[in-house]
């Protein structure tokens, strides 16, 4: 296996991928050569692999000659990866080609490509499904021939299906089980072309989640900037495009923002030395070929921009906020971003539940975040009380500014609280986008880590009520601030609702020990907090802040509270005391008797010696580390989640924080 | 006057500012100058106008004598337009400086400066209104002084107020009465600081919107390019600043996005050449002069390449996209987009009415922009019927795409269609974001020039469910297609709507005669059609779409209906008959005597021979150029709004189509 994964966010993830020449940094845009007739050095403007076509140099006597004396390599002047495509597309274009799949694909072997790949059948959207469903016959078939054939030739395998998501998911999963090294996704161009991004969700969706993760994935065609965001937060890793030439001799340029036409222009749109340095007159009046060169430089520039302000917010974790952008670019691209939330379960999967960045909501399409669904499923991990008060919004963290309370309230359900807090009263606040927040969770990422504006959209307005609707049938009483009734118009949820004044503010105090337990249920499961820490805990906090920072029982440490996202990172008596608690083989990841004495002594766990796994853990967690006894070994942070730790055989999976237990 | 506008969009415009070292082109941003120690060439990457502080230069020795001896131009080695501020950075700073208003008024004087400015008092935000009060009239009184003491000195004059925009008001209508060239928008950098861009678009709004149109406003110490779509759609002209510089110094990067740091960064974020050529590895081990000026001339180059796609969007009429994208950047600046809803009025009346590029709906947001307010308007101005039909969205043109309407219907009001339509039959679309699009319109911009997701949010949702309620009390008979009905949940909207099938599907055609007269009241106001067009009109046809391009009356054409935006074109006949029926001085342009001639001769009308006009007409409208005794002199099409027209007294008013009348 010649793939790792360093980062991730969303689906999308920053690799490695390793071939003869040299290592790919995924997501990475290959930009397509012409085997014959390319002009433009690439490698100066920013290509660290390429992509051409075999059938082209297969066809020309010249150019085979070559090839098959020198390499393809040195057919191109291209001294790192070299992917090469098969014919497929002339085979889509042209309705018929000149070479079989043994052939081409030999051919490829010869010529030193570093990933070659067979000869399918690109079926486009919406044929007849029978069609689709006979292509994809020969599509395998030919994958599988490819498999015979290759010798040392990495291998892209290419999923097809048409717009019909039951046979992409078919062919991946075929695919998935043979052993391809990467694995485009086909016959996609069209849908692009045509800006029916909705069903390319559909179609890439369909293929990335049965794919095997620990192959990277191509998008076939897209070269597009405005589509990179949105495909790598789907899983997509590659990306190959002639687009920035083909759009350079069309006197077309790309931005992320979409296509802009020279004849248009009366300013340049980026920050390239194309853009700085010339003026839409001046290309206008240029003789052609010097002007596509540099319209293609430009083309060449903001693509790999986009691809490196793409790779730096996975990095960042704000990958979302990049695309939720993007996405306003086109009403096709929005209603894609909208179709997103039938995912959402899958993407919740491959989203690190902790951040660098902090949540920014841009729009209604920000409530189908896996960040807000992943908060619904986990509240359900705290206990609740009888009575329950609802706040609205302040500065976060909440707890901290919540000193105006006012004296106005709202009594939804059962008698009024009669101006004490007491220990049977949850307090809660109301907030977009994340709904309902226990108090106790206020500085947990990223319920303080997140903002939104002020005005709510009817759609977080409707989400919130939906949310409270069933929340409250949890309380025997429920009381509502004022404030937060008129912000989302709750008397027209609950009708029966009646306004009461009690004389003075209500003094809202999180307890300490109620933190530290409520914060362990909601990172570990109901019931985690508890067994963590019994009720004689100390709690220790920050002379700086104030905030709590460790616990510890008696001299042991149990755990410390981190404080840039507000979670639990464990000390050894906090994992012990967890996996006495969680049965297996939940947060645990289990290696084998080879990895089992490098585990003991606190070394890093790589993915190939992990025989089991909860496959519920997500990147970025605090993750136990056992052998097949159920032995508590070490434990540390996750790399991967539990689907990617038991598919991968190459890289690290658990960065162990302590071992020796 | 200097200024003049070329073109238009929002509130936004291209205009060009004389000043005696050349021509401005709004909107600019002017890079600060260190006048003792700049390092970096401004004008090597892009600046055309600069500013620099004449307060640092007096109370310098050495740079005082060399401004005194060679001038401004010759100290900061910059020989295109030079403006100054006055020391009140320094004032409201350190909160004392050693120089008087009319000191430094005669020394901006002396220097040569372009544009000086007098010593203002910048309140800060959120201050008591006393002292806003207070601090305001020093400002006024200033500014009194600085006419009183300048000489040839092109004059900024600042509106201050702090946060209240009945004060910020106040001070523009006050400002506006004196004669002074440019108006700075004051003490506004905190708002920004604090991300409270929320309430700055009130402190923006409250200013532009009492200041005279023909001055260019100029935002004070905005430099960020996360602002400048948003604040040129307000109607900002001018941005100053020292970010480029003063974030470098502090390894930080400007994007539209928002700012970077570059300690955080694994990827360089742009296209320009230092993040082309460097790595964030690399600048971060460089020493520190260097790396500042590599990350500077990255902030110069990313912020004149946003203003040069500001300016390319208000030439397209793209103004509201961009916007719209960019306040995706920070929460708090979606809010200020919300905030704009607040000031629709006002910004439909300088927003143009028809725009080359299509409207894309990028959220909630966009249903509040000046089309959709302007469309349910000018919806007032159509004739209403005995019955409604109710169609839901198809492709555009609707008309061409609605063959397909099913047989299940819903009954609204009144008795069900039997299956035919008739003469007192209103067909109308219902769709997001313009709502009611009767089918007569449905090839008028920006009804056919725009696009939105299929998938609908709960904003449209709501926005089209209150059109609805009020639209059918219009009719006595409503019938919705069952599609419509499940796509708005009209159910719950109208209770007692009743199901029922027809047994054929009903062919919608729309009358050529209703079109052109529908067209005409929407574009011109209710009535207009039938004087226009009076039945017997000939109406001819384009032998390649089909689509109706000429009305004649006889051999005489009244108008032609322009193919791009769908909206009529007035030839000679049409503006005599559209004189006839619109009272004074609805539509018209009223020159003076010394214009006549011209304009009889066809010529374009220039702002300084306009005496009076209709208040209500937009930019690009067709309009009818007058004498003082309403004698139809010539027709043309509008360059400015009314206001705009009345105020200005440099450059082109109206295009005029044709004279001899």
């Amino acid at each position: 296996m010649n793939f790792e994964i360093k980062y991730k966010d969303g689906r999308g993830r920053i690799g490695n991928l390793k071939t003869p020449h040299g290592m790919i940094k995924t997501p990475a845009l290959m930009p397509v050569i012409h085997p014959g007739k390319q002009t433009i050095n690439v490698k100066d403007y920013g290509a660290e692999v390429v992509i051409t076509n075999a059938y082209l140099i297969y066809k020309n006597q010249d150019l085979r000659e070559i090839a098959e004396k020198e390499g393809v390599h040195s057919l191109i002047n291209f001294d790192g990866p070299i992917v090469t495509d098969s014919g497929s597309f002339q085979l889509s274009e042209y309705g018929d080609i000149e070479v079989s799949n043994r052939e081409i694909l030999e051919f490829q072997e010869r010529i030193s490509t570093d990933i070659g790949t067979s000869l399918d059948i690109p079926t486009p959207p919406s044929v007849k499904k029978e069609r689709a469903q006979r292509e994809l016959e020969i599509t395998l078939e030919r994958a599988k021939e490819a498999l015979e054939v290759r010798e040392n030739l990495m291998l892209n395998s290419v999923v097809q299906g048409s717009t019909y998501p039951d046979l992409r998911s078919k062919c991946a999963d075929k695919l998935g089980k043979m052993d391809f090294e990467v694995h485009p996704i086909g016959a996609v161009v069209p849908l692009m072309e045509s800006y029916r991004y909705s069903e390319l969700v559909d179609v890439v969706m369909a293929s990335v989640s049965h794919l095997p993760d620990s192959r990277p994935r191509h998008l076939m065609g897209a070269g597009h900037p405005m589509i990179f965001g949105l495909a790598v937060a789907m899983g997509c890793d590659l990306f190959d495009s002639a687009a920035y030439i083909l759009y350079a001799e069309d006197d077309r340029l790309l931005m992320p923002h979409g296509t802009l036409k020279l004849e248009n222009l009366h300013e340049m749109p980026c920050s390239c030395e194309v853009c700085s340095n010339y003026s839409p007159e001046e290309l206008r009046s240029m003789e052609k070929e010097k002007r596509t060169e540099l319209l293609a430089i430009h083309n060449l520039r903001i693509s790999f921009a986009e691809m490196r302000l793409v790779r730096q917010a996975i990095i960042e974790g704000s990958l979302w906020e990049l695309v939720e952008q993007r996405c306003r670019a086109h009403p096709f691209l929005l209603d894609a971003l909208r179709k997103l939330k039938k995912y959402r379960e899958d993407l919740e999967k491959y989203d690190p539940p902790y951040k660098k960045s902090a949540f920014f909501y841009t729009g209604p399409e920000s409530l189908n975040r896996p960040e807000v669904y992943r908060h619904l499923k986990r509240l359900e991990r705290i206990p609740t009380k009888k009575r329950l008060l609802l706040l609205p919004r302040s500065r976060k963290p909440y707890s901290e500014h919540l000193y105006e309370l006012g004296d106005e309230f709202y009594q939804i359900k059962g008698d009024p609280l009669k101006g004490q807090l007491g220990e049977d009263v949850q307090v809660t606040v109301v907030d977009v986008p994340f709904g309902i927040i226990p108090l106790e969770l206020d500085q947990v990422y990223p319920l303080a880590q997140n903002e939104s504006p002020n005005d709510y959209d009817e759609d977080s307005i409707k989400l919130v009520k939906n949310l409270l609707e069933s929340y409250i049938q949890n309380f025997d009483h429920v009381t509502a601030s004022a404030k937060l009734v008129d912000q989302f118009r709750l008397k027209s949820t609950f009708p029966s609702i009646e306004k009461y004044s009690i004389n003075q503010p209500l003094e809202v105090v999180v307890d300490d020990y109620q933190r530290i337990v409520r914060i362990a249920d909601y990172q570990f499961g109901e019931g985690a907090g508890e067994n963590l820490f019994n009720d004689s805990v100390q709690i220790v906090k920050s002379r700086n802040t104030g905030k709590i920072r460790h616990v510890y029982d008696g001299d042991e440490l149990i755990a410390t509270l981190r404080a840039s996202d507000g979670i639990f990172v464990l000390a050894k008596e906090g994992a012990r005391r967890l996996h006495r608690y969680l049965p297996y083989p939940k947060n645990r990841v289990v290696v084998n008797k080879d990895a089992e004495p490098f585990a003991r002594e606190g070394k890093s766990i790589f993915a190939k010696f992990v025989i089991n796994c909860d496959i519920d853990i997500h990147a970025k967690e605090e993750v136990l580390i056992v052998n097949e006894e159920d032995q508590l070994l070490a434990f540390g942070k996750s790399i991967l989640n539990g689907k990617e730790i038991l598919d991968f055989n190459t890289g690290q999976a658990i960065k162990t924080r302590k071992g020796g237990l």
